[in-house]
């Protein structure tokens, strides 16, 4: 049995809760300086409130990138509070990501709650987001400090926006043939698309918390195969999850004809035109993925997963970091993507 | 007889076609760095090529933003290209806006063509939007020296976003009452949503061509007037210009409930509620023209814009410009509002 099956609760760890509460005020503060409108939509995205402006009954997310930021200060030896600018910069764009992708791949929910443009409007979702990804900006050049740490957002910005383009493509190709995807093209998509922003924060925070050079470059390195592995898990979960765990529906990416790292790998095998005409019909995600994980697709996406995390590993074993910071990380590292694959 | 009333053809100044052809290159060279397929919306929406990517036939955008920027590094005393990086970044600003405003306001045209967003489809252009604005925030920030440039220009971008969502909150406030839009919050909106750009654009270029202080100022003042005037000299022509000048249908902006200064201006007069019922309505907008124009709405626009002219004069005459630049600015804004209003 894999972690991947099993329903005991994950703990969540106590770093995550440390880092949300000190970056919140210089979160609200920042999400405050919007137009009232475009804030109310911001909170609603952020999971502060509902519809209306009154206060979340939901959880909003798990704060993931602003702990990085936070655990990159201080690994450099900073005190956390170092990397509050990145930390909320971070934020700012993985929340007008989510709200712009939403509308992009025409999900309607978003955290068991109405995505933004389903709750608010197309129009208004897309200015929400335009208002986060300008408010990311103007907090990580307001503060003092050189130029580097906005080209080091604007870089991720761009790979983040690369990686959308590329999956919003994949969509659209056959599942066979030359044109098919390639599980390599994945997993470019995915260090694009969840890796960059990842690997940028805890980068950044290292950044603001006064070091350069080797800890940013291998705590950039480290999120990006992070972001790898937590996608490709991610999917592994999309199929075979346990729905009372994931919140997801089984199958649900099967049905939503997904191209996801094991259905890619299981394509480039023999079962490939039988399991492309089950995924075209999408009568049976049962019988696709029991052919799946015959073509060893699951097994294949586990590895590609536990080559990343080792990665991961190898990136920050590298590099110079303060005790502390690397304890608080492996342990959100191990909350993220589950160590007993 | 106005300008307005004219068909006499305007002349485009020389400055428009020297400052595109400084600026081309370098802009090309920033979209060639786009994904591909992202890039071919973004050639689109600059008017370089038609769906598909074959040559456009149609013209692109005046440039004035790009202009503007080369103006303000020349006024600065520095060559044109010492403004090339702001320049760019402010017309990939400028594209990425009117990109996502066609989305939000659900215009279907521009410039005569399908907007992106019918082209290519509301994700896609939702993407492309958002690559623009990567692009623009990359490309200044990748510019060796300091992070005000970044500042300034991300000051531009929240003005931008909060015009836009006043612009479509007016559109829901009733005609007449206590919740009706007052001429002051029109400007307001004016000033951030066309006026901060076209601000940033000059005082942007002025700062890399190594003036900041005073002529920067100056020149972020002349341009955020600029825009309101051009708006509402664009309002004044939304109602009463001629169809075969300005390509838009005549009393296109009454069909389409518009709520613009003439209009608001007229509201503020006893000739309210019938004006209202008519503008409700859009039954006849001969009637409502009439109707704006006797309360002295269109009189008003105009005085209003010639305010907003003289003071971009009085902000010019008021910092050290190098001559020759200094009349290139005023050539462009003859000509973007012509000045026997």
């Amino acid at each position: 049995m894999t972690a991947l099956d099993s329903t005991a609760p994950v703990l969540v760890p106590p770093v995550l809760d440390r880092c949300r509460a000190l970056v919140r005020p210089a979160l609200s503060e920042a999400v405050g300086r919007l137009h009232p409108w475009v804030g109310e939509m911001a909170a609603y995205a952020l999971g502060w409130c509902e519809v209306g402006g009154a206060p979340a009954a939901a959880p909003g997310g798990k704060g993931v990138r602003q702990a990085l930021a936070v655990l990159g200060a201080e690994a450099a030896g900073a005190p956390g509070r170092a990397g509050v600018a990145a930390a909320v910069a971070v934020e700012l764009v993985h929340t007008f990501s989510l709200l712009h992708d939403d509308i992009m791949d025409g999900d309607a929910a978003r955290r068991r709650r109405p995505a933004v443009w389903k709750a608010y409007g197309t129009g208004p979702a897309v200015l929400a987001g335009d208002a986060l990804f300008a408010l990311a900006v103007e907090t990580l050049a307001a503060r003092p400090g050189g130029p580097a740490a906005v080209r080091t957002l604007s870089a991720a910005l761009g790979d983040l926006v690369r990686g959308q383009a590329d999956d919003l493509l994949f969509a659209a190709r056959p599942w066979t043939g030359p044109e098919q995807v390639r599980p390599e093209e994945y997993r470019a998509m995915a260090e694009r698309k969840t890796g960059a922003l990842l690997g940028c924060a805890a980068a950044l925070g290292a950044a603001l918390g006064g070091t350069a050079g080797r800890t940013s470059a291998a705590l950039d390195r480290a999120g990006r195969h992070l972001g790898v592995a937590f996608q490709i898990v991610d999917d592994v979960l999309g199929v075979w999850g346990d729905p009372a765990v994931t919140g997801k529906p089984v199958h649900g990416d099967l049905r939503e004809r997904k191209k996801t790292f094991p259905v890619l790998v299981a394509l480039r095998t023999p079962v490939a035109p039988r399991l492309a005409a089950l995924l075209e019909s999408g009568a049976d995600p049962a019988a696709a993925a029991a052919l799946i994980e015959e073509a060893g697709g699951r097994s294949a996406a586990l590895a590609e997963a536990r080559r990343h995390l080792a990665a991961v590993d190898a990136a920050l074993a590298a590099a110079p970091l303060e005790a502390g910071a690397a304890a608080d990380l492996r342990s959100l590292l191990d909350f993220l993507v589950r160590r007993d694959l």
